[in-house]
C-alpha cells in the first residue's frame, strides 16, 4: 500500500482574496481569506501536503497607489516606492491574513501543522522578451502630460488605457528560478508554505551573481507551476472562480472540458477560447506542469470544488496524454 | 574538541537599515542594509549560527503615513490600512531587502547558506498592562480636531505631542510567544533565518484559539530576547549605534562598561542610566536572557565591532553572575 501522501502545489486566484469590485481594504479581504482558508484547510484535512501561489494584483495596485498619492503630496520624503518593493509588502500583507487564518481553520480541524508565509523573489530573464514589450499595467491613472513627464524623469514606460488615462506598464517576464526554493524544500514535510506570493518579488540575476529587484509582474499561476516542478508535486491546482475550463466561454455553444490532453489544451488555446490575463495563463501554465510530469495531472477548479477535483470527481484535469 | 557552532540570535537596531534624519526610502534603505549584510556575513562566515530580528519604526511610520494621506484623498476606496498589517507589509518590505543583500554577502565569502524572511506573528497577553496606558506614538501628526473625531471614530488612542500636534498612540506590550516559532526551529540548522521583523506583528489570542491582530508595537530587542529564549542560543547580540554601554552617557563623568552582571545592570537601570525607547530595552532584553539561562550571555555592541565582540574583545557583556 502506498501511503505516501499526494503533493500539491495550489494556486490561489484573485476571488480567493477578494470579492470582486469591493474596495480593497485588509477587513474586506480578512473575511474572503478567512472563508477560503476553510476550502484550503479542507483539503489538508483530505490528506493531501500542500503549499499555496497566491496573486496580489489589486493589493500591490492599492500599495502602489497610496505610495504615488502620498509622494504627490510630498515629493521629497515620500518618493513612490519601488515595484519590487510595493510586491516584497503585499507578500507581508496576504501571507500574514492567510497563514493566520489557515493555521486556524487547520487548528479546528484537529490538526497542528505550522503555516509560514516566507518572502520569495523569483529570478526572471533580463532577456525576457516580455522587457521588450511591457503590458501590465500597474497603478493609477495619469493625465498625458503627467505620463510623458514620468517617461522622462523616472524611466516609466506609459501606455494609453482604452480612453481613461495613461499608466504604467509593466513587463511580465518566465519566472526562472525561486531564489528562496531550499527554504521551500526544508520546510515542506512538515509544514505549508505560502510563498511566491503574487507570482514572487520579480529579480534579475546580475552577472556577479547578485540578485536586483526590476519592475515587473510575474503571472502567479506561472510561479506556481515553476514551485510544482521543483518539488517535483503530484499536482498542480489552479484555483479560480469557474470550476471548469469551457470552450466557447459564456457563449451558447459553450461546452465543458473534464478532462484535456495537452494537444488539446494547445490546439484550444490556439483557437482563441482562453482569455489572455484571465483562463490563458492558467491553461499555459497546466500545459507546462503536464509536459514536464508525463503521468501527473493539472487542475483547474474553484475553491468549493477542489477536494473533489483532487478525488476524481470535479474540476478540468490536464494531462500529457 | 567542541565542534558545535555556537548559536546567536541578532538584533538589528535602527541605524542598520537607515541614517538617520535620511528620508525613509527603499533606495536609500537598501544602501544601508547592503552594507550592514557585510558585518551580519562576517559573523557567519566566522562560524557562528544565527537568526536575524530587525526594528521598522521609521518603516512602518512610513507605511502607515502613506496609507493615512491616500485614505484622506479617498477614504471611500482607501481606507487607512490597520496597524499590524502596515507592521506585516514592513516584515515583506525589510525582509526583502536583508535577504537579498546578506544572500549575496555570503556569497561572496565563499558560502551557499540560504537566507529567508519569515512573515511572524508574536502573541501579546490582551490583559498586558502596556494597553493600559499606550505610549508608543505611530503616523501623522493631526490637529486636536481631527485627533478628537479620529477618537470617536475609530476608538483611537491620540495625544499631544510635545507642542507638535496630535498623535495616535498604542501600546508596547511584552513579547509572549512566536505564532512561527516551529518554522524558524525547522529551518535554524540550515538558514538563516529574518523572524519577528518590527518585533513581530502584534496579535492576541482569542478564547477559541485563534489570533487577531492588534494595533500595538512589540519592542524588537523584546521580541530577539524571545526567540533567543526559545532557541536556547548561545548569545543574544543586541547592534545598535554605540559600541558598548555606557553609564552617564554623554556627560563629563562618562564611564564604559566592559561586563555587567544582572544585578549591576538592574542597578544602572534603576540609577536611571538608560534612556527609554533607547537603551533601556536592550539592557532589559539582555538581563531577561542572562537572568534566564545562567552561563550564558549577552552582548550589546555596534554593528563593526560584533564579531569582534562574538570573540570576546570588543562591547559590553551582560551575564548572570
Amino acid at each position: 500500500m502506498d501511503t505516501r501522501s499526494t503533493k500539491v502545489v495550489i494556486a490561489l486566484g484573485g476571488n480567493a482574496l477578494l470579492e470582486a469590485g469591493t474596495p480593497v481594504t485588509a477587513e474586506a479581504q480578512l473575511a474572503v481569506v478567512r472563508k477560503t482558508c476553510e476550502h484550503l484547510a479542507d483539503i489538508n484535512a483530505s490528506g493531501y501536503e500542500m503549499a499555496i501561489v497566491h496573486g496580489n494584483g489589486p493589493q500591490v495596485g492599492r500599495i502602489a497607489l497610496c505610495q504615488e498619492i502620498a509622494a504627490k503630496e510630498n515629493p521629497e520624503d515620500l518618493p513612490a516606492m519601488p515595484f519590487d518593493v510595493c510586491g516584497a509588502m503585499s507578500q507581508g500583507y496576504i501571507g500574514y491574513q492567510i497563514q493566520q487564518c489557515l493555521h486556524d481553520a487547520i487548528r479546528r480541524r484537529n490538526r497542528n501543522i505550522p503555516v509560514v508565509a516566507l518572502v520569495t523573489q523569483v529570478i526572471v530573464d533580463e532577456d525576457d522578451k516580455a522587457f521588450k514589450n511591457p503590458t501590465k499595467p500597474i497603478g493609477p491613472f495619469y493625465t498625458e502630460e503627467e505620463a510623458k513627464k514620468l517617461e522622462a524623469e523616472k524611466g516609466y514606460v506609459m501606455r494609453e488605457d482604452a480612453g481613461r488615462g495613461w499608466r504604467r506598464v509593466v513587463a511580465s517576464p518566465s519566472p526562472r528560478r525561486i531564489a528562496e526554493i531550499e527554504s521551500v524544500k526544508r520546510l515542506w514535510d512538515t509544514t505549508i508554505v505560502v510563498t511566491a506570493g503574487g507570482g514572487g518579488i520579480p529579480v534579475i540575476e546580475n552577472m556577479d551573481g547578485s540578485l536586483t529587484g526590476v519592475a515587473a509582474v510575474i503571472d502567479k499561476d506561472l510561479a506556481a507551476e515553476r514551485l510544482a516542478e521543483d518539488m517535483e508535486t503530484d499536482v498542480l491546482l489552479i484555483l479560480t472562480e469557474v470550476d471548469k475550463v469551457y470552450l466557447n466561454f459564456g457563449k451558447p455553444n459553450q461546452q465543458v472540458l473534464d478532462h484535456i490532453t495537452v494537444s488539446e489544451a494547445i490546439r484550444y488555446m490556439e483557437e482563441g477560447h482562453f482569455a489572455p490575463g484571465s483562463m490563458l495563463p492558467k491553461v499555459m501554465a497546466a500545459i507546462k506542469f503536464a509536459r514536464r510530469f508525463p503521468g501527473k495531472k493539472a487542475i483547474i477548479t474553484s475553491l468549493d470544488k477542489a477536494v473533489d477535483a483532487l478525488e476524481g470527481t470535479a474540476g478540468t484535469v490536464i494531462t500529457m496524454a
